[in-house]
Order: structure tokens, then C-alpha cells, then sequence
């Protein structure tokens, strides 16, 4: 089948990798011994994919982590999918499962610089997210600003996996900084159950990873009610949040039921000033992979359709890991019109592109 | 409007409450003189409801708690919506948040011997659920043996609130227990974040009672998802499972994704032998109550549609709480058909009354 050339997408979940040892020329001490030494040391959740969790096929010719060399990645994603912008998110965003809250904004930083540095002028497709560590906001704050400025630096990255919902007031000051420097916030998962974190899902420890992977939208779903009960919204109103790789046929759910509980507790959350899911649809974007696929495909779609979320989606691939959604493969059954905005239009505005 | 008299319906959950004092009796030493003295001491969740937690309107005209008199409730709650059968679902599940397993068995046997001797008598509309406690599963088994041969007893209640996702296997002598005595488990909310359970949300704990009310839906699809994973359905493969006032509007999320993750992930669920989503379909019912409420109805009739719904929902009311849903009121867009098995047909099929 000849390739649409017209069909060009924004792609805002790419995993970026490097060795630890990349990091340490950007790193002061006493980290640069330490993680010299020792490496990162990202704290583990102890959840095994029998699949493993990186694409085998996307170890580049050179050797090295999947994703870890951007030449090949503009070969096999870009170029291969016709991607006009690759957000990199990487994946250091999981270091906010560590306990020590100074290491994990000196990794962040390192990061960042170390993105900037190697990868974002490799390819005007590239696109960076900031990542900030949760366990101290005010360094992640700090962080923002620092490199907020920056032209190619489109979001702040956090992770979904934390100490308590991502609502609460000690991480305000991460939205604020977010929102004073106009740049949307990512929640990505993958440290759940890790370090400090909570236990994954509501129910405590899953035994296994097939449980542990279905049950990440929970987190979603945590955080988002936190969100727009604490007020995020009415006290940063110029705030977007990503909700990347946490599923969206939940959303019908939450919507509904938090509008409901809200007609009989609002007393409880005087600073809102409309009803929930409206806060949602009007602030939060969340990213397709790994989209749900029901037998019938039309289903999603009319599902889609019963919260009008067609502006509310981004088109995400997830590359490198195993679950990778090609942007040709999913979501077929969308209208033209969907299409264009999930798979480009609603990217290109969220993130000024 | 004049009453629709063919309309009976089966409300599967009916909330039955008891002061302490009324289970003393039942209690052996040491709990009879703990309880005497200090009452059963549930352990709380903190979470306050601005709009109290039981139907003002259903105090008993002779005072005590809402729920507790009989007769009452058979004016209000049967005769007053044509209930053919009210299962008693108390509150007593709430003690499997305590710490100590010997006390909380012995809270259940005594409210079970008190709902036999107190309630069940009083109308033929009354059928009990066995309250067991989750803390020591050999315990709670051996009161499902004691128990599960009364005509009037037609299923076990357990807490979603729990120390671990509650397919694991510490839990499966309550399973096998249950399936020996041909009685569905029922899953009810109430405890959660209280005691010694997990955080009532993946995230932790939110900081209000509309957060942690919305959120209760974590705690159904994190055990269901390991129920269905740990093979607790192949194992006991009568096993009918309840899922009581957790939502509904989440299963197209949970079995789409599940499914997928099956695919892929199969290696490690060696034991099930079919896709997920068809042992939530085989083994599984919900319950209504507090139905979803979007605001064009006909959204939700579509999506239960989705997924093919209508044989696994029960009513409930969640009388005298403070969100009962009235069968005149909910779902009023499902057609004649589904509407006699969700009101009525699945119910006396599942109980066999």
C-alpha cells in the first residue's frame, strides 16, 4: 500500500534513552561519583514483563538501549511514520520514586541538559519534555524556570507513580511554575508501586505484571480526581496536564460519576465553579497508546463520541517499548476530521508547534 | 402517576444496622464484655460526608439508626417500591479494616446469628447476606460452613477494602467455601483507607470524602482485575462474584484493556484459558447503585450495549444511605427486556429465589 504523505502526525510519547554514564559529565557532586559509581539506581517495582518492556527490533545498528540513538530513531520512527514532531519524553521521569528528594532533582537536571545538549538539535522533529522530580516541588519549580525558556522545551514531564495524589497543595508550585512559563504538564507511569511510591493500584500489590500494567489507569484516574477537586484549575487557569499512557475509555466513567457526586458534595469543594468534567475537558488531554481495543473497533469510537473527546486526544506511539502503536494501525474507524485533530491539530496547539 | 404493580423488583442491596448493644448477646467472652463496654469500634477512614452517610427520612418513627427497625423498612423500602426480595447487606463487612482477625470473625458470627434470629423472620422479602471477614480467610471460611446451609442465607458479603487484591490466594478458602455452598461473594465498599487496608485510591489518599467516594470504582476493577488474572474462576468454577455500589460505566475500560493485555502478556496467566473479559461476562455481576449519570442517558444504555451488560446487572438501592436510587428513578431507557433482568430476572436466577 503507497504511504498518504499527507497523513502527518505529532507524536507525544517518545522514549529517549541514554546509559547512565551519559548522565555524568552533567551532573555535580557528590552525584557524579555516585551515579559514576553506582549508576542511577532507579528504584525498582519489581514487576516483570515477559515480553520485556523495549521493542527488540529498535536496538540500533550501533548497539546500545533502544531509543538511546537519535539517528536511528528519526530512520525507524520518524522518517518511517511520517512524524512531524517526537515529543522525548525519556524516561527519567521515574526518578520520583527514589527517596532522596536532592538526588532526584540533580538527576532531572542533568537530564534536561543532557537532552538539550545531544538530542534536540539533531533533528527539528524533536521536541523535549522538562522532567522534574515530585518529592520536593519547589526544586522541580526551580527546575522549570531554569529551563523553561528554552524553544524546544514544549511540557514538564512528572510521573504518575508519587507519594499522594497529585492534586494536593504541596505540588502546586510545580503547576505554577508550569503555567508561568506556558508549558503544559505530563504525568507518565511506569515507577508504580516503586521506591516511595504508593502501591499500584487501589487494592494494594498485583502479583503480576499483566495486573500491574492493566491496572496503571487507576493512578490516572486518582490523580485526575485530585486535580480538579483541590481547585488545580480554578488556581492555575491557564494549566493543560497530559495524561499520557493511561488508557481513555475510563473517562466516561469518572466524568460521570464525579459530576454526579459533585450535585450532592459540593459543599466540599466551594473553589469550583462548574461541574467537574468540565474542568477535564476544558484542561486535560490524554494520550492513545496503548489505546483500548474492543472486538468491535466502532465501540471506542462511540464511546469517544459520548464525552465529544475528540479534542481532548493526542496521538502517542510509546516508542520504543513493546506495546507500540503504529499511528497507521489504530483508530481506523475515526472521521477525517477526528483524525487530523487527534493525530496532529490538538498537539500542535496544546504545545504551540 | 398510579403505581405500575407488575413492576417488582429484587434490590440487592439493603442496609440492615444494629446498634452494638443489640450484638452482645451473640458475642462469647472475651468480645461480649469488649463490646458491652466499648462498643465494636469500627475502624474509621476519616472521610467525612458533608451530607451525612443514612436517609434522613428513614429514621424509624421509634428512633434508633436509619435501617434498624424491620418494620420500617419493610413500610418504606418493600411496600413502598414493590421489593419482591431485599437482600440484607448490612454494614458488618466494615470490620475486616480492624486488626485483630479473631475479633472481627467473631463480629461477624454474632450480626450473622443476630440477622437470623432478628430479621430474617420478619418478611419473606429478607434474604441475608453472610458478613465474613477477610483478616483470617480460614476463619471466615469455616463461618460460610457454619452458616451457608440456612434457606434464607443467599450469599457472603465480604469488604472491598482488604490488606491485598483479593484474587490472591491467601483469599481462596473464602472462594472455595462460598462455591461449596452454591453462594455468590458479594463486594462491598465502606472501609476504605481505614484501619489496616490499603489507601483507599491507587494514588494514596485524597483529601476529601467527594474524592474518596468517586474514587471507590479503583478498589472493584483492582480486584476484579486480579480475581480474573490469579484464576480464581478457573479454580472455582461455580464461583459467581458481586460487585456491589462500585460503578458500572468502568467495565468497558477494564475488559478491553485486560483483553489486550492478555495477548500479549499470556504467558504469565498460564491457567486461564480464555480471555479475560469472558470470565467477567460468565463469573460476574454489578450492582446499580450509584448508577452513572451522564447527561444524555441513552449514553449509558449504549454503553452497556457495548459490552453486552444487561445479564450482568443487578439493582440496588443502597437504601437508607444517603444516595439511594429508587428503581422508579434510574435507568429508565433500557428496554422492556433488559429491564426485567436487571430489576428482577438476574437477581432471582443468581440467588435462586
Amino acid at each position: 500500500m503507497p504511504r498518504d504523505e499527507s497523513f502527518k502526525v505529532i507524536d507525544v510519547d517518545v522514549h529517549n534513552e541514554q546509559s547512565d554514564a551519559a548522565l555524568v559529565p552533567y551532573l555535580p557532586e557528590p552525584w557524579r561519583s555516585r551515579v559514576a559509581s553506582g549508576g542511577v539506581g532507579f528504584a525498582g517495582s519489581g514487576y516483570h514483563s515477559p515480553v520485556g518492556v523495549l521493542r527488540r527490533d529498535s536496538v540500533p545498528p550501533g548497539g546500545g538501549k533502544a531509543g538511546s540513538d537519535p539517528d536511528f530513531m528519526i530512520e525507524q520512527l520518524v522518517n518511517g511514520y511520517n512524524v512531524e514532531y517526537a515529543i522525548l519524553t525519556g524516561v527519567v521521569y521515574n526518578i520520583s520514586a527514589t527517596h532522596d528528594p536532592d538526588f532526584a532533582a540533580a538527576i532531572c537536571s542533568a537530564y534536561n541538559d543532557f537532552l538539550i545538549e545531544e538530542w534536540l538539535g539533531k533533528s527539528k522533529a524533536f521536541k523535549g519534555a522538562i522532567a522534574v522530580a515530585t518529592q520536593d516541588p519547589a526544586l522541580a519549580a526551580r527546575e522549570i524556570d531554569r529551563i523553561g525558556g528554552h524553544p524546544d522545551m514544549v511540557e514538564v514531564i512528572i510521573s504518575s507513580a508519587a507519594r499522594a495524589p497529585l492534586g494536593q497543595r504541596q505540588y502546586h508550585p510545580i503547576y505554577e511554575a508550569a503555567e508561568r512559563n506556558g508549558l503544559p504538564v505530563a504525568l507518565h507511569p511506569g515507577a508504580e508501586g516503586a521506591g516511595s511510591s504508593t502501591p499500584p493500584t487501589a487494592a494494594g500489590y498485583p502479583s503480576r505484571y499483566i495486573e500491574w500494567h492493566t491496572c496503571l489507569s487507576q493512578m490516572f484516574m486518582a490523580h485526575l480526581v485530585s486535580m480538579v477537586c483541590e481547585g488545580v484549575f480554578e488556581k492555575f487557569p491557564k494549566l493543560k496536564v497530559v495524561l499520557v499512557e493511561g488508557g481513555i475509555a475510563w473517562l466516561p466513567h469518572i466524568m460521570w460519576r464525579l459530576d454526579k457526586n459533585y450535585k450532592a458534595l459540593r459543599s466540599q469543594v466551594p473553589w469550583l465553579k462548574k461541574p467537574p468534567s468540565q474542568y477535564i475537558r476544558e484542561h486535560c488531554y490524554v494520550s492513545t497508546q496503548p489505546i483500548e481495543e474492543p472486538d468491535n473497533p466502532q465501540h471506542l469510537i462511540d464511546l469517544f463520541n459520548m464525552i465529544d473527546a475528540e479534542n481532548m486526544i493526542l496521538y502517542s506511539s510509546d516508542y520504543p517499548h513493546w506495546d507500540f502503536d503504529a499511528p497507521t494501525a489504530i483508530l481506523k474507524r475515526l472521521s477525517p476530521e477526528a483524525k487530523r485533530k487527534v493525530f496532529y491539530e490538538n498537539a500542535k496547539k496544546l504545545y504551540r508547534l
